[in-house]
């Protein structure tokens, strides 16, 4: 029987999603919950892998098991095994050709900026601090540049092991509240550091040390040194993936 | 020369506001940061002591001082000798007049519920679970029984040191947000424990095993065993208090 999951997690003290053999993570936490409620090992695969220090909102994975549990026993079971930083949202059986990486449609990013003077103290895990003004309507405009399906080896780290940089960005948007400035992104799939090399190009935009096309012009040129630097970590949360609705997977990971 | 500043904290890791000789607090923390930007003793007095694990998004607090430095000397060099949980937002000269407590005309507070059937991952420092539905609409209308001046003795905590029990409360809403419920109550002053106390027979309220008419008849019999336990710190934040326009300090703190 297959399960599928929807995860929470704050990345802050861990690894990374993946598993590795001596360091914490997202994935070791939930596949040592897990087994330990099914009694038996249970390996999970995800929709998307995230980096050290990086947040899931609805990170969705499956597993594969013949043991019975009742979905609110998997999600019960699981969080009273897990560390406070990890919690398991739903549990449903879903149809063997389901899988959490493969069958999704996009993914989605957010990247929370705190743009004031001072460095945050409430909320300081999940923003990053930019303290020069920023202009959320500059930085929306050229961002749309991004639309569509690209060549995105501007925005991919050194480290990626896709096989091409061909990538579909569905919408994306930049809006300010209060003292935030939030980045959304849709894609079909990401490049390894995308979402934060891109966020690391807009910033010079939004301080107005960059045209509006700017942007654009990275995309087009392909070039990883010429765009800004990697933005760090801690200001992104995956929000999740996109499933067609046919899959049956609850509304916040449906298309 | 009196100075005002502006604190933002997470509470979370502290063992309250006020300097206790073997315990972390806020008020040690910013003391000891400011007293080696003056090179000198810095005492401070704040607008309202805040309880193991509550968090401040506005807190003020003034201290005199023969050191001349300008504001931002202030901000940036206490910013950086603060553990990261705490920050000044800012810092104005003010009259000697000025008091950061008895100055205060109201102070603010935010409590925020995380209301679903799975606890806290993201945000588990700033939220207090709770998953039974909550019905909001009820809590909005049973806290408006408190609008006005009251003896609050109901919401008292048995240590509260305070003269007497009345208090006048100009303001109280309770709304939904999504997977949140948030309660946000504005007073001339509050007791100990006053706003965890009310939301403590909010809840049983919100969840059906109250009427609306709860509230009101809580606060009527003045008896603090009638009333709801005292709800976890870690939803609730001190936004902040508010003071008249004349002492000139930021709008978040002023009328």
């Amino acid at each position: 029987m297959r399960i599928a999951l929807g995860i929470e997690y704050d990345g802050t003290d861990f690894s990374g999603w993946q598993r590795l053999s001596h360091r914490d993570s997202v994935q070791g936490a939930l596949e040592k919950a897990l087994s330990f409620v099914a009694a038996a090992p249970i390996d999970v695969t995800c929709a998307g892998r995230t980096d050290a220090g990086v947040h899931g909102r609805c990170q969705v994975v499956h597993f594969d098991t013949e043991v019975q549990r009742e979905p609110r026993g998997w999600v019960l079971g699981a969080c009273s095994n897990l560390p406070t930083s990890v919690a398991v949202l739903w549990a449903l059986p879903v149809v063997d050709d389901f899988h959490a990486r493969f069958s999704a449609r996009s993914r989605r990013y957010c990247y929370r900026i705190l743009n004031r003077p001072v460095r945050a103290a409430l909320d300081a895990r999940y923003v990053t601090w930019e303290r020069h003004p920023l202009d959320a309507g500059r930085m929306h405009a050229a961002a749309q540049a991004l639309v569509g399906e690209h060549d995105f080896t501007a925005f991919r780290a050194i480290a990626c092991q896709a096989a091409h940089a061909r990538r579909e960005v569905l919408a994306v948007s930049v809006r300010r509240e209060d003292e935030q400035v939030i980045v959304e992104i849709e894609a079909n799939a990401f490049l390894h550091h995308m979402v934060r090399n891109i966020v690391g190009s807009l910033l010079p935009i939004g301080r107005g040390e960059q045209p509006v096309e700017w942007m654009g012009e990275l995309l087009a040129g392909r070039n990883r040194e010429a765009a800004g630097p990697t933005a760090p970590s801690s200001g992104l949360t995956f929000i999740g993936p996109r499933y067609e609705a046919r899959w049956g997977l609850p509304p916040e990971v449906s298309q």
